[in-house]
């Protein structure tokens, strides 16, 4: 019976075939779906690989084509393997790679011919501990030298090629009497290969790592606005409970994406205006462009993100003053971040269009949302009394604010309640055993929310309150350090038309959110 | 007499010349100091130059011993190249650049295996355009792939090395009629180079990243604790301006190393738990080592790090309580600062040693700190009016601490000094001209600075207390985050005898800043 076919067990098993095989089936169905969405995200990447695939027919022309192979045979190979390591997406990275290599495969060159000198006129023990020693040697210093920071950071791939070239030429010229053919013709191929490199990603649908730069300097003034936009609207939102909760998760994920794309930027931004120095498209015009600049503005901006990351903390924080209480002052803090965010776009367009910004950029209208916070969080001195004293005081706070009794009145009662649930939490959790390590943390979690809840209830909003002074302050070094790339960069000066331009284009600020351009069409012909 | 020589212009030219020549003298002393240091910050960079220089010196041998090269010849070449590529400083470096060079040959000879049978039977025309094509479509292919975040996270060198190889093999197969021998000669000696890349850096020395990746962790919270420590020491030490100015800024720079270098470690820690986990050191221990934790624990103590930098933004702020009003909170605030800080230093260390942290790190002498902010800064309740009613309820405050009248009564004084200089700071640039765009930046600042100042004295102080409370909370997440990888990683269980051990090793906390151990001996003991 065991033994015996189950024809239900049988259709069974046929169906998780079938399943599978659907499955495997779909599996090229999603790839190619994934492969797309890349090459839709940023239409240069397929652009950059034909661009490979076309460098490498060029390139592989050197072995098929009867004439060339006869000018330079085997070594035809070093011209590829250029091609294969140096193309790079940005024109910067390819010129930085290739003139590393050119210089790496130079020196090298001198060095083993040098070598090559001395070593000639001895015998054959004596020159293979000659060869062998100076491997060591030259192996030893050429890697101690690429832990030094500037080396690093300019020269390094410079000095693996140098290394690389220095040991198969002392090497080789160990078994071959005439080394000097040898490197003529590496140094030749390679030339070839780097030549055709420098053709592909300058003269062929070039991407400037300097505009990379440009362009994410411009996205993370727009992500920031979006950021404390969407932060003091959610701040002052938490009442209406029956809010769509797919809206505020996506505006809770805006909020993140802004202000983390800024705060992630170090690395990204150091290697894109490391390659645009050395991308000859602003040095041609007599003045090498300020790309450190924009590093710098960078380094600003993660200080003012900062300040953002931090609001953003406020939201989640576990201590929260009551919505009631956030209520009264909803008017006078969204209309600093207005401003401030005002601010961030009108920076974002001028940095975008390559005009100066108005040197009224920091408006009256900022200092007036600021002059009517202070008088706002000045008429409620009774806030900032401990929540014991605020039940006594409830009623002194909702004559002071005759405007919106209904807010104050539900001040206390969602309070309570806040705190209730957490004492509930507290008291289900506390009698486990000792032994649960992992599950002890609840119960000491809600023993901090605890003391925390009996502050000054004021005490989260008076952060909030003053992250937001503290962020105009920082606001102004921001403009500063704009102020600053805007002179060393020479952007046009600032005209009356440029508000006209503000106007037309500030309502097409959301765009895709990852910093990388969809058209950089337009960045190329502004900065052109 | 313009012609004749002038004996004090010529004596003046010598001694420039002297100094030219001193100066040139001394770059080798100051290079070699230079080389020295960067040694003696981290001695194991010498010793991977060491290393590098030794297995270049043995795969030279392949060259120059005869018996050797009768048996690789020329193809040695790729041996070496393959040692100076992928020999790396740590061992799950090498492994990764090594399995990737090895994946992508074998890969790529066996593709272009497939291309050659079909090449082979054809005319020469239509094998130079089939061989052509195929060259443009991996190149494509090889390309786009690499812009795969999956592959570019753990294959880009192994796509490199694949489509380098291809294009070689393929090429070559044009000229040679037997390509295989190529093929297996670049396999075996580039087998040959990864063997002994393998060697010297998983049996000689070696470097792994799990040690740095792990070992980084705990510079962080060393870091933070550092920071928090100097900032809270700092911000409550105002007063007494007679301080030594370079003790300051020496203590405000321990402040930013310590939580920058956690705001900027996102990329190296990514960097090395990718390293770390091609490391065979914890997976031979039929687990695989939850370096992905360490990555998740690196981004909550940024998420943590983010509230420290705002409380270094409130010692930078241009708004600022005033020191008399701060002294006030002086004890509660330290006594909050220094049990994070204890915790801080409790974690670090059970990390070091690889234990579980007491079950009751987070202690009730916390509670009791946050308990007594909360109570003092209850009974201050008149401190959170209007700097305008300051005045009128000077008095009471007065009468509310008598325990501490002298420094309340600093408090008004010292406010005013700083509102008086600034409104002289705005009279005397205002009247400015209005077209010098860069001058007109700070009657601006002062102008914001003087709104601000006009804000309840208190309300910076709040956003400082707030922080500090909001700091507690998101300890708690960076807690739960290291319990989760202490379960993990297995460490081994809390005992009382580890409360010795923190007894005894909490002295010598203060190591070198830059998270690389001087002496990397007693991590990798503990480890073993």
């Amino acid at each position: 019976m065991a033994c015996a076919p189950d024809p239900s067990n049988n259709k069974n098993s046929s169906s998780i075939l079938h399943q599978q095989v659907q499955k495997i089936s779909r599996i090229p169905v999603s790839w190619g779906a994934h492969a797309w969405g890349i090459g839709r995200e940023d239409p240069r990447r397929a652009i950059h690989a034909l661009k490979v695939g076309t460098a490498l027919t060029l390139v592989s022309l050197l072995y098929i084509l009867e004439p060339l192979f006869k000018g330079v045979g085997k070594n035809a190979m070093w011209a590829v393997m250029t091609v294969v390591v140096v193309l790079e997406f940005t024109a910067g990275a390819t010129i930085c790679k290739g003139l590393n290599r050119g210089l790496g495969t130079i020196l090298a060159g001198s060095l083993a011919f040098i070598i090559e000198i001395v070593a000639v006129r001895s015998g054959k023990v004596f020159r293979a501990l000659f060869v062998g020693s100076s491997v060591f040697l030259i192996g030893f210093a050429a890697t101690y030298l690429r832990f030094f920071p500037s080396i690093k950071k300019n020269y390094d791939y410079g000095v693996v090629i140098f290394l690389l070239t220095f040991n198969l030429i002392t090497v080789s010229s160990f078994r071959q009497e005439d080394v000097m053919p040898l490197a003529r013709d590496r140094l030749s191929t390679i030339a070839i290969g780097c030549a055709i490199c420098l053709f592909m990603s300058l003269f062929v649908l070039p991407n400037w790592s300097g505009e990379d730069l440009h362009s994410s300097t411009v996205h993370k003034f727009e992500g920031l606005a979006r950021s404390i936009e969407a932060c003091v609207t959610e701040y002052f939102q938490d009442q209406d409970k029956d809010d769509n909760i797919v809206d505020k998760q996506a505006s809770r994920a805006s909020i993140h994406i802004g202000y983390r794309a800024v705060l992630d930027s170090k690395s990204s931004d150091e290697n894109l205006a490391h390659y645009a120095s050395w991308e000859p498209r602003h040095s041609m015009q007599c003045y090498s462009y300020p790309w450190q600049k924009y590093v710098k503005l960078g380094s600003v901006l993660r200080h003012f993100a900062y300040t953002v990351a931090a609001l953003h903390g406020c939201l989640e924080s576990e201590v929260q003053t009551p919505p009631s209480v956030r209520s009264l002052f909803r008017n006078p803090c969204t209309r600093v971040a207005q401003e401030v965010v005002k601010v961030l776009q009108e920076l974002a367009i001028s940095i975008r269009d390559h005009h100066r910004c108005a040197p009224d950029v920091l408006s009256d209208h900022l200092h007036e949302a600021l002059q009517d916070l202070n008088s706002a969080i000045r008429s409620q001195p009774r806030l900032f009394l401990g929540s014991k004293h605020a039940c006594a005081n409830n009623r002194v706070l909702v004559e002071l604010n005759s405007s919106k009794p209904t807010a104050t009145r539900a001040t206390l009662p969602s309070f309570k309640t806040d705190n209730t649930s957490l004492s509930e939490r507290r008291n289900t959790k506390s009698d486990q055993p000792p032994e649960r390590n992992e599950r002890t943390l609840r119960p000491t979690l809600s023993k901090i929310a605890m003391t925390s809840l009996e502050f000054s209830e004021a005490l989260p909003f008076a952060a909030f309150a003053s992250l937001l002074v503290e962020m105009v302050v920082r606001l102004e070094m921001v403009i500063e350090e704009v102020k600053g790339l805007e002179k060393a960069a020479n952007f046009r000066e600032f005209t009356e038309h440029d508000y006209l331009t503000i106007d037309l284009t500030s309502s097409e600020k959301m765009r895709n959110p990852n910093g990388i351009p969809l058209n950089n069409h337009t960045v190329s012909t502004a900065a052109e």
